[in-house]
């Protein structure tokens, strides 16, 4: 009996929530579309590039090591680790999605994933190479001289084909499917009573105000710290670092909630270590509002439905590097 | 006219070779064969493993950074980068074919694969974590929970369980069908006449002693310097560390010559950039013999036919932490 009234109201409830929901089209979030690859030659000679631990001085450290295609495309670290064990200044985020990105990284300082690619390259306290010799090794690689020619058509490798065939690969990482977009898709039965009281509140509390469209985030900046200040020890300024304005001080690029469930800890200085905390710190500071436990764990419950299917990812198996390629130097200082 | 006396030359040469061949079961190294998977969900949970930088205190060091399967199971380093950006003490050998060594690390400290994936974990110059934490940490996160229950039958994980598993994933790691073998296996047209002199002066001027078998080598200990001296900053010591005997200082495992062009720099403490290089010290330090440049040559073009088809492996999608997790303390001193 009790088990009969019980999946009545379930039943109740579902029917009035169906009743509520928006379609697809007038959802705040917009399910992400499987990729078509366009040029499989180029998307595959990037993957080799992503991989490709050569890119950095030490040959220790590829675009995978802080943007880790096994764990939700970053490394699951506050902070990460660069060339000699340099701590990162900012929380990497994810590359899943990234071209949804109004602009690449936390301050928006590239604006695209081609800007992007050449930065961490040269980065000092990164991968700590040069784009010069980046590209001396590529050329001095038999197998990567013949795949640049196959892709791009003549002799000698450059930077921007690099950057090029990096961003190629990286367009390509996009995760449909998840629980959430079947949802959206019309199949009311992907989500459970309480995933959609979460995705409710997440709409009606204003989340959605920064966190919207297909990657449910990623194409605006806005204030950390809008209502109460950001208190963090970490040193970045944000877009006032691009622009000059001191109006933009602590402006960073909201961050993509898909697949958040697999990109924590979270925050540009990764101080939020579980969705629990980072929903509270949302809630508190972005919108004066203090969630209860019960609302915070609907919300949460949300947020989990963003995992989408992870790119399907064959590990590439790297040309060798000819005995006039530029060696590695991880213990030079 | 000379186009034709030229190839009729090369072929009486072949001819020649054809001849001289012993057939394979007659050479002192023999095919690799293809691995039969018996138990795939131990090999897929034993990769996942293998890829996951939870096992190190640092969260960023995975079995892969030092045995990259992009790059002939290595890491392509002198010395390796351990926790904190230690320098390792010895070259990371190869985890291609490494189940048909003798016993595992250069001094053959560990009798088998099991034996020695709880090495490196532990290590805290390496991956700086505990078998404990380790432990710990991956019965925390559900999804491996599930997968070593599904694979061992019970609830728990133990380290015995997770070394199982990644000895389980290492023991595919086979690379069948190099053009050497293709000639062993009566492929004649597999190797140019170059390769087969190279080969040829491999066996009669004793390379083979040492380098035979399967792997070309793994299934004995040698004297590094046995006609004359090797002079090295390196420390290690090799067997004598093991043994506890004088004479079996600088004893040290004769690495195996498959996929060899992938796996420089050589010897133990890297210090042979080239296969050239390498080809030159073991002959005038184990064999009394000073190559020519040609003779060098020959050697080293038919070590580059040992390049067998490189492990197909589908990069693993890693399940996530649990807010309960013990984290990555990469930073902490």
């Amino acid at each position: 009996m009790r088990k009969h009234s019980v999946s009545w109201g379930v039943g109740i409830v579902l029917a009035l929530w169906a009743g509520q929901a928006m379609s697809a089209s007038q959802e705040p979030i917009q399910p992400i579309e499987p990729v078509v690859i366009k040029e499989p030659e180029k998307v595959e000679l990037g993957k080799m590039l992503f991989f490709d631990p050569r890119l950095s001085r030490s040959g220790a450290i590829s675009c995978n090591s802080c943007h880790n295609l096994a764990m939700g495309g970053s490394d699951n670290l506050k902070a990460s680790i660069g060339h000699q064990w340099q701590m990162g200044g900012i929380n990497s985020p994810t590359v899943l999605n990234s071209s949804m990105n109004i602009a690449q990284f936390w301050d928006g300082r590239a604006k695209d994933l081609r800007e992007q690619a050449g930065g961490p390259i040269a980065n000092p306290a990164e991968m700590a190479s040069s784009h010069e010799v980046a590209v001396q090794v590529l050329n001095s690689i038999p197998g990567y001289r013949s795949e640049f020619k196959r892709v791009f058509g003549k002799d000698g490798i450059t930077i921007d084909e690099v950057t090029s065939a990096l961003a190629a690969f990286e367009e390509t990482l996009v995760t449909p499917n998840s629980r959430f977009d079947k949802w959206l898709k019309g199949d009311k039965n992907a989500l459970t009573v309480r995933e959609l009281a979460g995705y409710q509140l997440f709409k009606n509390s204003g989340c959605v105000a920064c966190h919207n469209g297909a990657a449910v985030g990623g194409n605006s900046f806005q204030k950390m710290g809008l209502v109460s200040p950001y208190v963090t020890d970490n040193k970045a300024e944000g877009r006032a670092g691009v622009t000059g304005q001191d109006a933009d001080r602590f402006n960073f690029k909201v961050p993509t909630l898909r697949n958040v469930a697999l990109t924590y800890p979270y925050f540009h200085d990764g101080e939020a270590a579980t969705l629990t905390q980072a929903v509270d710190v949302m809630g508190r500071l972005q919108l004066g509002r203090t969630f209860t436990d019960e609302e915070n764990g609907q919300i949460v419950a949300f947020l989990k439905t963003l995992t989408g299917d992870q790119p399907v990812i064959q590990y590439p198996v790297l040309p060798p590097s000819e005995d006039d390629t530029p060696r590695p130097e991880p213990f030079v200082k």
